[in-house]
């Protein structure tokens, strides 16, 4: 028998308190959470919003700011309904599905043989829990749905809800969203949310081609929403209905595929560890199985508490999808590349270029900086009889990312300390996100600005009056420095300059 | 009888050549073009996109960072289906239609006596049109649907398909696009794609407000998509289905409204000012008549191409949308202001803060710059017998906002040039966006640069490599001045900075 209340590991442990932090410090809420929420979906607070623009932010630049030869675009959620049939979506974007007759819930089937499967290596039956899922891998693979469901049944799986083992049959359900657009009867189109931002790239790699003058290779950048209709919902941030993507299709000639693959796949890694994801907690994960687009697909995976899991995929995805916009929309997808061929020694000439994909899920890696900066140290405060030890929690993240960038203090609301505190705040307010404070015992408000991770503290005492300097305090260190005032602008828009990441790329 | 086909005035054909400006230089492309396009909804090209985030990013940071109580927040798309039932969307967001049912064809009813009014306005008959329109504004207000209905039968109005005035009632038509979550059958919800994203800073008003310990008066930020099923789509970008706002939501003491309505007002003005638009295509349009849940409301209008339109609202909403939500959820939305109360001595106490909102509407912003921006003038070029006159079209915009901060150019590609001018691109880009371009004769690179707003050219030639020394074109002026390689960066960065527009606000 499965116990139905495991205890919590370590790992389990330490994403809760990850989402509780998340929640009271304002970097995520649940969504609608006043009408009791929607489920995998989440809306960012004060933190988190600057802490999620300054990822994207980076992303934004290290991609069409370094790379001479890569731009950006925005394009819109909504697009053209072949758009889906081009990629494939319509027909084969979609989750196997079964029910329950009496209790009328629905699973995916796929997820009851997992449960299966775990239940087995819960009970020490590893051999077993491994031959279910290699089984059900090829049934999948096979999209055979009968013999899903014949396993589900061989394997007496029953729902935990009405308790009976009374299936339907086994069903694939489509993930993408859908609505209609337009007001008249017979002239309403069905449309669907974007399930990935990609497309909008491939349906425009003629425009941005011809509009900016690129020469393959050459890459278009793209930040934005994506949505899908997951059943189960799970890890948080993690895996939600609605997200963001930062993806890169870079388009090249037909045979240079894998000597650009490995190259992105390096550049990619390296950013991930510029920001502060330690390489012993990032692998790369070879795809087992390849997508109908792909020749070679591969995750970088970071180490979450729940495990090591993708944060961001390379794939190389040949010309399928220029290929199939060609088919289905009747409009050249080609190239024409004036370079020479040495063997030939004429030009390539025309051709559908092959495509080379880096895909960051935005919201992923931001759990995996949150996860990675969320960090608690024991530490001995006072000296001799009031020596006490207590654990401090604070978030170490990259200067660059943190939301706010230093706060200021007068140590006390009175003496001129208010005001000179305000002049070095409106001075420095127009460089960088700051917090001006004047509550509670200045020991409380580090703690505050450790919890949310803001790299300095500058404190306003009377010496300051005397001598314009101030105490600065570091976040990690909780050393002080005293500084002149006039040199705080320099020092902490050094600290936090996006330009020291992207010249170490 | 009206023209079927009026001569374009001078406006008209000014949004045209900047509709196809935006297409030819990659700001602007029509949605899944390869496809003919989805109405109403368009993408963001290399130019505009980068346009568009500096627009974005500054209005960022004149709300979250120049502010000390003002917070962003970036809430999802999805919110539960309640949210719209309290801000009344469900029950009142929509347009009065109507069919023919000859040619069962959908119109909207207003804008078929909008028409009819500038029939007659164009036959110079003002009077009539203007009491058309006052008896048609009337009907609307009572919502007598049948009294529409009935206006349009006495004018006449016939289908422009079928010719006919076989028409059916009149009907409310709601503007939100809904799709379905879930997949369970008995448990999947209707929800809607927000129609505007100030909802979703108030469903999370408390969640900021506790978490980032704020102190009313304060204000919450916020950038993001809204969608509404526009029936007439209109004029470029101005009116889209998938549109994208920048909205902050001002919370208050009830009684102070007026005063920050009108301290908003000013600095919202003088915001927009500061971009580059022009005072005297500015203007303020209170509204006419006040939506349900506001007290006072003005728009701040650009003379667009096609009139003096919205570009932002600023509202002051009561307690509207907090009480709403406060009935509905039956969770409390107040906030105790421990501040003393002058006339009585007490504390304030607990009340459900009064709101003054302003909200921008990014892609109409976006099309203000671009329209402001695009110059056309005729300059003299040549001496002597050579001399001719052309016309030189630019955009001539804020260097903050441009997409492109400076193209550099090697003069030939040959002699070491091209590796001069690749150390200079090389040392500059972790600062700016830049192009290298080395194609064509230098003329018409400059031009090139013109088109798109790149407010510096750099020019590398013989020169450089004795004195390190290059050209700076400037975009506005064609001025050339000489500039050492080691004062480009601080040059550039000084002209293109936010900070300099944030310091004069």
């Amino acid at each position: 028998m499965s116990n139905p209340n495991p205890k919590p590991t370590l790992e389990n442990t330490q994403l809760k308190d990850i989402v509780a932090h998340a929640k009271e410090y304002g970097f995520v809420f649940p969504s609608s959470e006043i009408y009791d929420g929607l489920q995998a979906v989440y809306d960012y607070g004060p933190n988190g919003v600057e802490l999620k623009n300054n990822l994207k932010q980076l992303w934004w630049r290290a991609m069409t700011q370094l790379n001479p030869n890569v731009v950006g675009i925005d394009a819109a959620i909504f697009m053209h309904p072949l758009t889906w049939k081009a990629s494939g979506h319509v027909d084969g974007f979609s989750d196997p599905m079964i029910d329950n007759l009496d209790s009328k819930k629905r699973y995916r089937a796929d997820v009851l043989l997992e449960d299966k499967a775990a239940e087995y290596e819960n009970a020490g039956d590893k051999p077993r829990a491994d031959a279910l899922l290699a089984e059900m891998g090829k049934l999948l693979t096979d999209n055979d749905l009968a013999g899903v469901r014949q396993l589900i049944v061989d394997e007496k799986i029953k729902c935990p809800v009405s308790g009976t083992a009374n299936w339907t049959e086994v069903r694939q359900f489509n993930l993408m969203f859908s609505t209609q657009v337009g007001s008249v009867e017979g002239d309403s189109t069905l449309i669907y949310l974007r399930p990935e931002t990609a497309q909008g790239i491939f349906v425009n790699f003629l425009n941005v081609q011809k509009s900016a003058r690129m020469k393959v290779p050459f890459g278009i950048a793209q930040i934005g929403k994506a949505f899908r209709n997951e059943i189960v919902a799970r890890q948080f941030i993690f895996r939600m209905r609605e997200f963001e993507q930062m993806e890169m299709q870079f388009f090249i000639r037909p045979g240079t595929e894998m000597e650009w693959y490995n190259k992105w796949k390096e550049t990619r890694r390296r950013w991930h560890e510029a920001l502060g994801l330690p390489a012993d907690k990032l692998r790369f994960h070879d795809h087992d199985k390849l997508a109908h687009y792909a020749n070679a697909a591969v995750d970088i995976e970071y180490e979450f508490p729940f495990g090591f899991k993708e944060i961001e995929g390379i794939h190389s995805r040949t010309d399928f999808d220029l290929s199939q916009h060609q088919a289905l929309s009747r409009k050249k997808q080609q190239y024409f590349d004036n370079d020479l061929d040495e063997a030939t020694g004429k030009p390539y000439g025309n051709y559908v270029p092959y495509v080379v994909e880096t895909s960051v899920g935005a919201d992923r890696l931001f759990l995996a900086a949150l996860c990675q900066a969320y960090t608690e140290e024991t530490i001995t405060e006072g000296e001799g009889e009031k020596e006490q030890t207590k654990t401090r929690t604070f978030l170490k993240l990259h200067p660059a990312l943190a939301p706010i960038k230093a706060a200021i203090f007068p140590l006390v609301r009175k003496d001129g300390l208010p005001e000179k505190a305000e002049a070095i705040f409106n001075d420095l307010r127009h460089d960088f996100r700051l917090v001006y404070e004047d509550r509670d015992a200045i020991g409380k408000r580090y703690t505050r600005q450790d919890l949310i991770g803001t790299p300095f503290c500058i404190a306003v005492d009377h010496q300051t009056l005397e001598d314009d300097t101030v105490t600065v305090r570091h976040r990690d260190s909780r050393e002080q420095t005293r500084m002149p005032i006039s040199e705080l602008g320099r020092y902490i828009g050094d600290a936090v300059s996006f330009k020291r990441i992207l010249e170490n790329l």
